[in-house]
């Protein structure tokens, strides 16, 4: 592969815009969030191309092979190399290249799951209700719950801004922070997919060899089915969301035992019962 | 398949809610957006998932078929039926059974494309960047932008909450307006997801053989990669959102001729150049 840069990208690309108010038009600069397409390479074999912002790929990579169920655990992840293309002839984009063991490799042939995304896609490859995995994992109680400070959703929801920055400078792009029992948010990825972003932040906390179920994620998003799953995968104890969640987000959720915080603000925020 | 009941579903439900307020919990009912897995059945094989408000399945999955390529117009679609599932047993989801042209059926199993989609997700099934469909269609100029009234952003900006029943009823709905050229909103609908919200506009439109290049359409969104994607494929003139575009939305926009509002509210709205 030719014209390789390895470096990430920004996450934003300026361009000019033409504001038009009451009939009149003015130009200016302004930045617009990247959505590039992100292959996504297991074992020489390109199984998925998710449309991403192209920053922290490795992390994304990583995530996305354990919330997919592709790899068990970072461990069984053995390379990851991270490739982008930029030349200005045809569209950018990226590849990342996984070398994964071998069990996880014929697991994923096995599976015939030919998946791709888009921004605001989560997984895919489904051909049919049965393939689909509406029996999410048991998320252990490790007593995570049981020490959480009363004002931490207040803590991380006032924190959370401050660690927007393409949002800041972008007006769209979607954050997903991990937060510690107190509420202080301990790390941050923002991305044009909501899900994208989750895997960023799961996969970074497994590159770190953190543990994913002493901690709390906030989505600057609503919850709706893949992000309960994808956390659940991971043993997280509790998925807030700055705004509402889906009817089977509230069913996964509760299936799972993992607790789901929705339209959460400084001053209030609500959950939901199933039945 | 036991247990049909092929009437719409309402689009919400209710929940049991929650609210915590500085200390006090106070307990009433709420109303959460309805999120199924719908698959949709091709000539008898299942041949995508897709996480979507059940509601007007039947335009949510001729749109689906057009704008993701598999049949070329309407008329290759020979018959539709819509399958509900909601009998308590297992979560509750809907089948769409097609019936395509020959013709229509052989090129999508040639394409090998297993797809799946989330809430949030447009299309999917591209194992590899070559795979992707990064040349949009041509939009054809009929003339309907020289048309175009100087205030039909700002009317269609006014006029969209009105057709927002599910988005009032959760706070977590999308949805996508066909409007005029004076900016009248004529058709709305709503999902979980933004591209099955524009799916079931298409598909209405098609349903309906009205004229998919004479209007414009009004998204209560972000304005990413598959959004544009979609309705350049049907000749949309012009794609309107509330919020932020993505780069390769705006890239795309002008591959296509397609004219790509951004940030548009009663009295203001942007327009990004490429370059």
């Amino acid at each position: 592969m030719n014209d390789l840069d390895t470096d990430d990208q920004p996450g934003f690309i300026e361009r000019q815009v033409r504001r038009h108010r009451a009939g009149d038009t003015a130009i200016a600069a302004d930045n617009v969030g990247q959505e590039w397409p992100v292959a996504l390479v297991f074992n020489g074999i390109s199984h998925a191309v998710m449309m991403c912002t192209p920053r922290d790929l490795e992390a994304f990579a990583v995530g996305f092979s354990i919330t997919e169920g592709i790899v068990e655990r970072g461990s069984d992840i053995h390379d990851i190399e991270v490739f982008f293309r930029n030349d200005g002839q045809a569209l950018p984009h990226a590849e990342v290249h996984l070398q994964v063991v071998q069990q996880a490799f014929v697991a994923l042939k096995d599976k015939r799951r030919a998946l791709a995304g888009r921004t605001g896609c989560g997984v895919c490859g489904i051909e049919s209700i049965e393939l689909l995995d509406l029996q999410p994992e048991q998320v252990p109680d490790t007593g995570f719950l049981a020490r959480l400070a009363d004002d931490a959703i207040a803590r991380a929801s006032r924190e959370l801004p401050a660690h927007q920055q393409l949002t800041k400078l972008t007006g769209g792009l979607h954050a997903a922070a991990w937060c510690d029992e107190t509420g202080a948010v301990r790390h941050a990825f923002e991305d044009v997919g909501r899900h994208n972003a989750l895997d960023k932040l799961i996969g970074h906390l497994i590159l770190e060899r953190q543990d994913t179920t002493q901690g709390f994620v906030f989505l600057s998003s609503r919850a709706s089915y893949e992000l309960v799953r994808k956390s659940a995968r991971v043993g997280v104890p509790m998925v807030v969301t700055i705004s509402a969640p889906t009817s089977l987000a509230i069913s996964i959720a509760k299936q799972a035992g993992l607790r789901l915080v929705s339209f959460a603000r400084e001053s209030s925020f609500v959950e939901y019962d199933t039945e």
